[in-house]
């Protein structure tokens, strides 16, 4: 019997789900259901690891374990790990609805839509005068950092509406800019950045990136937190340097009720939705089971990574 | 010297860029800085005529009158005069900005960006608990009541977001479906319903329409509040039938203030604010200078209309 732990915490029809799934000739484990100690014992015995264990699990026993499925597609937190057996993460399972929401939560900025939720709030017809503070999508000037799958469909979204796109990657051949320098010199001239970059690109998005970028432009993040410099992000956002924000990721999640992103009419806040749907943990099982099975056929698993290599 | 008359209101940037813009050969009089008997002088002696006048205006001497230009893209009110020289509507002028704002408001329902808004509001972190009830846009299916400019925007906006569109109208040749019988029999197997029919359309969206809706469907209008049966929509979203509605427009505006449409969290109004943006007054002005210039040169104005045959 081939013996599996899963770290992933699922409620009954989908945990049935993955067991239904899974090949006969398997024995499954869920951690949520062991004490520390066992779930220690369960790895040191586990030939499959489902799920993001802990960072400091991977330093007890575990040289039995041949394939690792995480379920997220970032992994910045195992950077430092060193493994010797193959890894697959969820790969770009959410970037379609991450593109959804991070550009959705860009078009309500512009039509107003926070605005008018919030007046609907307080039964507040203010019909006409809102018109113009409005602005129209089509034409806006838009930056995408990184060129990965969110990239790539949010590029797509944007085109339809009439935005001008231009995505920035250091090698990635879709991207039009590759160079840092030449991305600063058209930030002047852009409308709205947003941002898709994964942890390892730590405060790509700093005072300097801010400060060139146009006066009453709009930053949009659905990357990680820690690739922004939130505080001078919020700095640009009271100075009216920038016009608005739509975050998806921040520094620091749950977001502390002290912060004054909390209270900007002119930021959207996504709390970390954005890859989420009513059918995201059955697709996230079905994805495991496909994986792992893909595994225990001795085929190759897909979205296999480089812990090292960052996102 | 050619009269002109103009009934638009305008501040007096947009006022001074009309008056420049207008060719020397003419003299302009504005509505609203002179009383009703001089209004109607005015009118007895006008060549052109810009803006929406009153109705009523139309029973007193006009018989100077060779061209009128409204500022709306909407003559439903108009439709009984029988008036003999050429009328221009705003044609497609709040087209695109119309399909922007309710396919955004269709996108923030699925994404859930009004429930996030409101959360914010409160400063209450749900996190990942709130992606249970977002849904993906992608492959949604959508029909689009109308064909006109809105709805081909609107199409080409929702086919990026990876849905599935299907266009109705009576004969325009871009529509699918021609029929309202064959449209009622697709409504039961489609995810969202965008109206963009003018106030001609009277009740097209009746109870018979929302109860062949699928159950769990969303509502859009952006065409004329008086296309539905508002009580019926209500009746639908109390009962959970259906799960949300995006109104541009109502039945009665502004939407008074016992409507029960304000308290409902499922609703978003966007309080007949589609159209505009930050520029349009400019806009407008630059499309009453180019077509009146038209006129007085003897060529054919850009987007004339038959008052009597509905939008």
């Amino acid at each position: 019997m081939t013996k599996i732990l899963v770290y992933t915490k699922l409620e009954d029809t989908p945990q049935k789900q993955l067991v239904n799934g899974l090949a006969d000739s398997t024995t499954i484990e869920f951690a949520v259901n062991l004490r520390e100690e066992k779930v220690l014992q369960a790895l040191s015995e586990a030939t499959i690891v489902i799920g993001n264990a802990p960072v400091n699990h991977w330093n007890n026993p575990h040289n039995h374990v041949k394939f690792w499925q995480l379920d997220s597609a970032g992994f910045d937190q195992y950077k430092n790990l060193d493994l010797n057996f193959p890894i697959a993460n969820m790969g770009d399972y959410y970037a379609r609805n991450c593109a959804e929401t991070i550009v959705t939560g860009l078009f309500s900025f512009y039509r107003g839509i926070s605005d008018l939720v919030r007046l609907q709030k307080d039964k507040h017809w203010v019909g006409s005068k809102i018109r113009k503070q409005l602005q129209s999508i089509a034409g806006k000037k838009v930056v995408i950092l990184g060129a990965g799958a969110i990239a790539l469909y949010a590029r797509e979204m944007l085109t339809a509406f009439g935005c001008e796109v231009i995505l920035t990657a250091r090698k990635n051949p879709e991207a039009e800019i590759h160079d840092k320098a030449e991305l600063l010199k058209i930030l002047p001239d852009t409308d709205a950045v947003i941002n898709t970059l994964p942890g390892s690109a730590e405060k790509y998005v700093d005072s300097n990136f801010i400060e060139a970028m146009k006066n009453g432009s709009v930053y949009a993040n659905v990357g990680r937190g820690n690739t922004t410099d939130e505080e001078s992000l919020i700095n640009a956002l009271e100075s009216g340097k920038l016009a608005g924000a739509i975050l998806d990721v921040t520094e620091v999640e749950p977001l502390p009720v002290e912060s004054k992103l909390w209270e900007m009419n002119q930021v959207i806040l996504t709390q970390h939705s954005g890859g989420g749907d009513e059918n995201e943990v059955s697709g996230k099982v079905n994805h495991f089971i496909k994986n792992v099975n893909k595994f225990l056929k001795a085929e190759q698993p897909d979205s296999l990574i480089d812990l090292n290599r960052g996102y």
